[in-house]
């Protein structure tokens, strides 16, 4: 069965997204199938008010699920970073479960530990080996730019190697 | 001018609100104006998902909102609890954050001292006693419950004060 993935990096000034679309075929007859679908970020200027930003994150992520129609949505584990970014992407991240909640969305999150070790092997993978491992998965011949879209690739490709 | 001025005190499992109308007179002829409109909370229970209940938070508000027409919103300024109580919380103001954006409705906020100093002289004031100053200046004879309810009417009634 074919099946949709959308992955997100959460974030306010840039939520990161990939979505990919992949099919497992139990019976090893057919080769298992992934394919990009597409790959982005959402910007909110820092200089707009908090409320303008959020919907403009609201908005956005209905459009990018109306359009990928994903049956799953993988995201980045809430990871605690300095307190102002913490507050900053919990803020963001409230608003994401708010939309994925709207669409009843079944949705996996893994820690950046967990994405590292699924892309490359080991935890303590270097960003680059893990963007590397985004392209060589998706037969990319470039690394998925910005940083937050490849991101965004390496959660749902971790949900797509769980499945 | 009447005023209607909507107070929150945010949260996951239980968002206080706090509606009061009121009339400044310029001219000191007339008495200055202050009334309850109406207060209570909105709950989620914590045994459901967190969409689920970040649905209910976005449902209810814009309800609450439809219903008081408030013209000002004041919020309690975010305070950095427990970690874990500060990303709950910081998830449900997101979602506060992005109904009011979506209503584009001005947003003041105030900080717990502020709160307690604007209602009781001192920066350091006991709940209690918060929770009979907003008794007071709005001729109840009861304390309102609960004390999220009482919460937010003491910010909305900070907001009246600065008017």
């Amino acid at each position: 069965m074919e099946q949709r993935i959308l992955g997100i990096d959460p974030g306010l000034a840039s939520l990161g997204f990939g979505a990919i679309i992949c099919q497992k075929n139990q019976d090893r007859v057919q080769e298992n199938s992934l394919n990009l679908l597409d790959f982005g970020v959402i910007n909110t200027p820092a200089n707009t008010e908090i409320g303008q930003r959020l919907c403009t994150l609201y908005d956005d992520l209905h459009t990018l699920i109306k359009e990928f129609q994903p049956e799953l949505v993988a995201i980045e584990k809430f990871f605690f970073y300095r307190m102002a970014n913490t507050i900053s992407i919990a803020q963001a991240r409230g608003v994401i479960m708010l939309v994925l909640g709207q669409h009843e969305l079944p949705t996996v999150e893994f820690t950046p530990g967990q994405i590292k070790q699924a892309l490359t092997g080991y935890g303590n993978a270097e960003k680059q080996e893990v963007q590397q491992a985004v392209a060589r998965e998706l037969n990319l011949e470039y690394i998925p730019h910005p940083d937050d879209a490849a991101d965004a690739l390496a959660v749902a490709l971790t949900a797509w190697f769980q499945i």
